[in-house]
């Protein structure tokens, strides 16, 4: 028997035409964006020859990255751009489809690295639908108009409300434990028995039934809100929107467009870098080490919700945390040989604390309110990263309240101890106190903390800028070398870091990364991708005659019987 | 570069010598247990010469399973043998060396299934060590007189407490990561963060020190309660032993000894079986499908604790249950290809649910609360076996309480509905509302139901023998062929359960058995073992020149980069 990666494409596949994350309705391929007043309408009509990368084309609306990047970029501009949105009905141009899930064979012809980075982006992308159901008052309701399969119905789990036509052929299905040997792995285990909790000898039942369920079956075990018959389905997904609608305050326009994030890319010899206004990424191809540098705003914030507005896409945190969420991204899909992330700030800490009480002030103030969102999710996105990362903290940085949570969110921190001359400072802000939680619904600090949680209410006390020895005393930074040993204890460090087993430290990280209690997420991220990363690796799925490899040709795939 | 299945020893490798899991201290080959007066003391002194199968030296205090084995049944008779106990000192025959971990050819030379199940045995060890601090009042206190690394710090933190000698020699380590490429995966980093709430920094910077930490130093960051100068080691340990058994109320001996099993296992063309006294087990090998069949005890209940010790090991519901474990471990090591198990009961239910309610009456004796405790270990087994589950309700089936958890433990279940004829019946007891919780911390009726949690109360006023329609009514069977129908549904079902993908049903059960909050023990089985099965698999721990398969040899291992 042959494994996964004796046929696994070159390390180069992925990497030679790099993925871009910024689009716009304007441009989109697969979707379109549409609008009535407080309900949007977001119709998912893939076209079938325009596939990220060239291979396989995206039948009965399949999905690849490329068109995951769209719905991403959707869900975010209609909760800035479109504050008078309050529902958003999801369901499909397609005549009796409405989404087969991934792509077969796209997935087939992935690597491994890229096929767990494509399920943990749509994996974020389901969540912050979710969030927006939840924190911005716009409620997604899925109206199945046709079959929605594997990914499929994982999209339609995300949604706040589940509508299925009743005519004979629209049906819900996991197909990919029967037809090829993989999870379901966006999320859709997970919501199955614990968002939408249904009993779990009937969810074994779905998940093996290749054909799915429909009509009043399918809501009798709970797979669905409600099947409608297909005469009255327009007319009812109507209602439920608007009743779904109507439970949500307005929130007052204009909205906020998201100007386009224009970032300078440059290549030196083995570096090479994107520039952005308020971030940098370099990434050093040999040494394996990337470095993203954060600024500080140059100017005190806005102080009236008026002048926040005015500021809109242009307002620091927005577009710092942008153009970071983008070099996170950069790295995960372009990088993949990039093992440890330095993160580095510069600039007047003061101004970033100025920055974030400005907003923890008008967090009242809907667009506040999202921008603060933003920041969460780019710092979950961090978090979930499967790359080491040390901050370091040294002279003229500004490691402070939101920039602050980089340190808690990287793996450990090295601040310089520089004694009367090149002094390096830390300090918190609101922000570290509950508007960023992680997705386990602590604040870093509290995670940081859970063996001592009078800490956090301790430090909530400290206003003040903090050298390194208050901050190491604080248990705020893991090493505080001094001017003397500061270079070579970081590159020691550093070279130590980048020659162990990517994947035993990535399978490290993630189980030191979440202490603490669960959720929904990180049981998705943690236990469901887990298994999936796994199953993605075993030759009953990626094997030269595994489901996954031989789905779509006349022969049935093999199987090693022997169960783990 | 070559995966690790091309390498993978042969799928008879690990069956051809089938493992037993019955052993007792007189035959103890790796432990001493000796006792004195509430303290016990459990010594590890691994023969080197005496590995579970031929090919590898158990050095410096490494383990196999089979030592593992002896640590289990120890850890078993002490809470049924000597109530007396109240602390276990638990510490190392060698030298400067407490244990290092789990033998590193051992896990080199195995196939995947047996790491997995290796790990999952002793994750369930250490849990049930941990179940009898907290449940039992037996305390265990790790004295670690020497190295403790991996596996052996492991073992470590599932005691209550962990000493240091502080001799310039002595340390705690995870060498995992740095030097195997695969991760602690008996729990390690879970108790570091969870248990034990190291902070994540400090736990980084400690599991990718191959060396470990030692001193003032270990105890600084939280990996040991306390260091001692070797000069007064000794001393403190029995102090502390002392001390931790005066905090716990004494349990009126004599205890209860645990005979022998006297098992009778055949082979008859493609099944081999083992027949206990209650419960039988058959495998077929060219189906590959199991029959698990427990019997009604035929006789009523002890009705006082002095009679219930007089059945002592006898007793039906601690002799049925230990002889369901044992056929249980069988299935997972000795018998990998059997995929689905069918679990089936005959007997009196009447008397099923007089042995259950005679327990709960007197459960708070010891003897009965520890045969409590040992059938919710049975049951867990069950539930975290990696094989497909059917349960199968027919004419003559006593699937009442403690049985009827079978039931709930399966992912589903058939229920003849026999009409006026052949009725088959289920019935509730007690046991179902409290005493028998999964790994989740939930009762399995909880768990099933945690969409309608107003069910679970009003099941508890049913206590009468329910039919096909009303279990079915009720949310507690999955399906109700009748007497017709019987024969050809189930034979479908479980052809079409054993043809497909047995990693794809282990990773979509495991995560749909597990629905509701999480626990130390399901973010370790969940989590973190997930993790460590994929890492298993990676070319970078198992493949030619993974750094586990590499271990020894004087060349470095070689890893592809790629993160993801």
């Amino acid at each position: 028997m042959v494994a996964s990666t004796a046929m696994e494409p070159s390390a180069n596949a992925a990497s030679s035409v790099p993925v871009r994350f910024e689009t716009h309705p304007s441009r989109y391929q697969h979707w379109k964006l549409s609008f009535d007043g407080a309900v949007a309408r977001l119709v998912m009509d893939v076209a079938e020859d325009a596939p990220l990368r060239p291979g396989y084309a995206l039948k009965l609306n399949s999905y690849d990255l490329g068109v995951d990047i769209e719905l991403a970029d959707a869900v975010q501009r209609l909760r800035f751009e479109h504050p008078e949105v309050r529902s958003v009905v999801v369901t499909s141009g397609k005549d009796k489809i409405f989404c087969a899930g991934a792509n077969i064979y796209m997935l087939g012809s992935s690597t491994h690295g890229f096929k767990v980075n494509f399920c943990k982006f749509t994996n974020e992308t389901r969540l912050a639908l979710e969030e927006a159901c939840r924190e911005s008052g716009q409620h997604y309701l899925a109206a199945l108009n046709g079959v929605a399969s594997g990914g499929g119905y994982e999209l339609a789990l995300a949604c706040e409300e589940i509508l299925l036509a009743d005519d004979g052929n629209s049906a819900v299905s996991f197909p990919e434990t029967p037809l090829l040997a993989v999870l379901p792995g966006t999320g859709g285990l997970t919501r199955l028995v614990d968002k939408r909790k249904v009993r779990r000898d009937l969810a074994d039942v779905f998940c093996t039934l290749a054909e799915g369920v429909r009509g009043k079956r399918a809501q009798d075990y709970g797979l669905v809100d409600r099947v409608v018959p297909k005469s009255r389905f327009g007319e009812v997904v109507l209602e439920r929107a608007a009743a779904l609608a109507g439970a949500t305050p307005d929130r007052a326009g204009p909205g906020v467009a998201l100007p386009p994030l224009e970032v300078k890319r440059w290549e030196e010899g083995e570096r090479l870098g994107a520039d952005y206004r308020w971030v940098s990424l370099v990434v050093n191809r040999s040494t394996r080490v990337a470095e993203i540098t954060v600024l500080a705003p140059d100017e005190p914030p806005p102080e009236t919700p008026a002048a926040l507005r005015r500021a809109g896409g242009e307002l620091w945190a927005l577009r710092a945390f942008r153009e970071l969420d983008d070099a996170l991204l950069d790295l995960r899909f372009n990088h993949p040989e990039a093992g440890l992330v330095l993160y580095r700030t510069r600039g007047d800490a003061g101004q970033v604390r100025a920055h974030d009480e400005a907003l923890a002030r008008m967090k009242d103030d809907w667009f506040a309110h999202e921008v603060l969102l933003a920041m969460k999710r780019v710092l979950k996105r961090l978090d979930l990263t499967a790359r080491s990362a040390f901050a370091l903290v040294e002279a003229g940085s500004c490691f402070a309240g939101s920039l602050f949570e980089l340190t808690l969110a990287a793996d450990r921190t090295y601040m310089l101890d520089g004694g009367d001359g090149e002094a390096a400072f830390v300090a918190l802000s609101s922000l570290n106190f509950g508007a960023l939680p992680m997705s386990n619904g602590l604040t870093r600090l509290e995670t940081r903390f859970l063996g001592a949680p009078g800490r956090v209410a301790e430090l909530a006390g400290r206003t003040g800028f903090m050298e390194a020895e208050e901050a190491r005393e604080a248990g705020l930074v893991t090493f505080t070398p001094d001017g003397m040993d500061w270079e070579d204890e970081v590159r020691l460090a550093v070279e130590e870091r980048v020659s162990l087993s990517p994947d035993a430290l990535t399978g490290m990280e993630q189980n030191l990364r979440f202490a603490g209690p669960e959720t929904l997420e990180t049981k998705i991220f943690a236990r469901l991708s887990a298994w999936q990363n796994w199953i993605f690796q075993r030759p009953n799925a990626v094997g030269e005659r595994g489901a996954l490899t031989m789905y779509g040709r006349p022969e049935r795939p093999e199987f090693d019987w022997r169960r783990t």
